[in-house]
């Protein structure tokens, strides 16, 4: 029987996913330049990489992340990736709060379409309050938010399904082009949505594009073990890892999925050297750029309230979050409390990797780290977060993806053209019709 | 003084904008299909057309043309061109009636950075009512649909306009991203929207994306005399465009703005022959593929309501048109009306070219017409439709563009990169800051 491999994907961020990565000798110091984001998807092919990942957010706050603050769209950036890529999957945020759910449907079919099968969709509730502003409304809450969710996921996914394979028939010499009895409207009425369809485009190649998420509430656990394809989980050790991992896999079989048609990728930054003093040296570079300012911008976006009046060197107390913080950024705060941090150590680890995992260690450091999480019941594959572009992600693809190679833990090339092909999913039933 | 020049666009429908146009030999008969779509961009390119334009549709509807029932969502089909063509402007459609303008000025910015200038959005108020059943709401009525479409394109180009140049420092040295005090928020406050922004993207490489439209109604005509740069005409004869065009630019100063600040390209579709003899029958066989079922369901769309039922040798009557009608459809009723027409003429009509003017001619016919239109005050250019792609397309690239551009009329190579530079249209000053 054939091992079992790793999934690897990569989060973009032209800047670097280290706040302060674009300081660094040769980086790139531009998220929004279409040659920058082309080199970092090429870099992923390379690397044999399962998918390319683009976050997103809706409001724009001083002293965040440099490529939060001046971004791409993401419909329109892997619209651009879709030419200039062959094999990698590439995956976008569209929020589910603050879209209509037929959009969203049709912008990720057609990017299915336009990808030949590899479109990926992470279906995001959004968590930033800020985001309500510039959509003239009230940014509900968590529990709201996660209800419109579920069923802004369910009408994509029937709008999705509206065409059987076999609906263009394209006959020159009938003149028929479409047979209607293949194509079925969805005629969606819920709580929060109606919707008509069906789509105006044909089942996508995909059957329907993957589907991503993040979340880590119990809401969010139950939308993911109920829908999605990969996760992308937010940790900070193995344990923390392993407990997320298995809350997740263990309330599939509840709606009756099995564990492997779910991907847990959590998100990690390597900071590689060859050896482990020149690794550290190289974080300890990155670190000495993150600024109180700068951090705190992004502590308290990702916190959901303004901490930047706290003394840099006082012990982090215990506080109540308000409803509109990221989930992992209540993991941070305990971890901050169970460790006895200060502010500037709680800085530092936010501006490193916004709250995700950072190793450093030489190439064989950190393929013995993944290898450990990955077959003790911690990931599936990982989310790799380079601190810096491109340099930072061409150690890991020249570097670490070599040392996995002959480890037998991941391909050595691609084996299927599509996303779902590369996670090794079946194409899903149509809920209208026959199966292909 | 250099002689005016016309401006061409493209408006591509994979199938051909002939509603049977696949059905030709060669013809493509996809519109879901990348390769489809960089083919026809490639001609677009080698014949200097100033752009390339998609419609779009929110809703299916059987008998329709084919290239509208399967078709690419118009958005990530411009991010897939922007990497693989050049210098062609691209311009896709949203509706201002079912988006949300902070989604919209994100989505077309970023088309403007990954193209490098080169965006155009037709702004559309939708006029089928039958989208309003995938977005869960009533169809506004027209005047309703345009005061908010007035609102929608304001907050757009205010979005557009909230990030003065050189508000991305990016100092490596002392560790400044942004200065903050170049970046704007809008805080509009109106009827229809609350939107705070500033956009999360630097101020595009146009200032502003150029913006298209194609209301001949009387709002429309305020609209697009106020707001936009290129206006598509539906017309049928010389004189009907000219008033249309006067119509237009005799109300641009009213809102400040010179008669030469709107390009006004009518649309219109060449059947191109060797003889006009054998031009005649191209588009007799063209003719011959239009069956009562596919005509009559693209005008029942046309006008909002089923006519399916009038038998087709019989006169069109005098018909009170709803709200939901095209307002072209309106100008081709009183055409059928005047001229006497079945409704089996009036099919034809529409299964031509969905309305718009359609010559056929050998390529010195068609620069003739072409350039009288052009040099009588009818026209400053042509949206071209051809009936098949890509044949019909070469054939005009190949044929009559050759014949404008020995008349002058033309430009030989691009002498521009941007779209706003094809047009000749200055940059634009943002409301906030200094102009470039």
């Amino acid at each position: 029987m054939a091992r079992r491999q790793m999934h690897l994907g990569v989060f973009v961020l032209g800047t670097g996913n280290h706040i302060a990565g674009w300081r660094m000798p040769g980086a790139y110091d531009s998220f929004v330049d279409l040659k920058v984001i082309q080199h970092i998807a090429r870099i992923a092919e390379r690397g044999c990489f399962d998918l390319l990942f683009l976050g997103d957010g809706l409001a724009v706050k001083e002293n965040d992340h440099p490529s939060f603050t001046s971004r791409f769209e993401p419909i329109t950036m892997l619209g651009a990736l879709a030419a200039t890529t062959t094999h990698l999957g590439l995956g976008a945020t569209a929020s589910t709060t603050y879209n209509e759910p037929f959009n969203v449907a049709r912008q990720f079919a057609s990017l299915d379409h336009l990808t030949s099968g590899r479109a990926a969709w992470n279906a995001v509730t959004s968590s930033g309050g800020l985001a309500a502003l510039n959509f003239g409304r009230e940014h509900p809450p968590h529990a709201e938010r996660y209800r419109v969710a579920e069923e802004f996921v369910d009408v994509v996914t029937g709008l999705w399904d509206c065409w059987e394979d076999g609906a263009v028939v394209a006959n020159r010499e009938t003149g028929q082009y479409l047979d209607f009895s293949k194509i079925h409207s969805l005629d969606h009425d819920g709580t929060y949505f109606r919707v008509k369809g069906p789509n105006n485009a044909p089942r996508s190649p995909q059957g329907r594009p993957i589907i991503l998420q993040a979340g880590a509430s119990e809401p969010g656990l139950d939308l993911a073990a109920r829908t999605a394809d990969v996760v992308f989980a937010v940790v900070q050790d193995l344990e923390e890892a392993r407990v997320g991992y298995t809350a997740l896999k263990s309330r599939m079989p509840r709606f009756g999925r099995r564990p492997e048609e779910i991907a847990v990728l959590p998100g990690v930054m390597p900071v590689i050297g060859a050896t482990r003093q020149e690794a550290r040296d190289t974080l300890d570079k990155l670190q000495s750029f993150v600024t109180g300012s700068n951090a705190a911008g992004l502590l308290s976006g990702r916190l959901g309230m303004d901490v930047s009046g706290f003394p840099l060197d006082e012990l982090v107390p215990d506080l109540p979050l308000p409803d509109t913080s990221h989930g992992f950024a209540r993991a941070m705060l305990s971890k901050a409390r169970r460790e006895g941090m200060t502010w500037r150590d709680l800085h530092n680890l936010t501006g490193a990797a916004r709250g995700h995992w950072v190793i450093a260690g030489t190439p064989s450091d950190i393929a013995d780290t993944l290898q450990e999480w990955f077959e003790t019941g911690a990931a599936d594959g990982f989310n790799i977060l380079p601190a810096w572009f491109p340099g930072a992600f061409d150690q890991f693809v020249d570097e670490v993806v070599p040392e996995l190679q002959r480890r037998g833990l991941f391909r050595r090339e691609y084996t299927a053209t599509t996303l779902r092909g590369h996670l090794g999913l079946d194409l899903p039933p149509s809920r209208f019709g026959a199966p292909r």
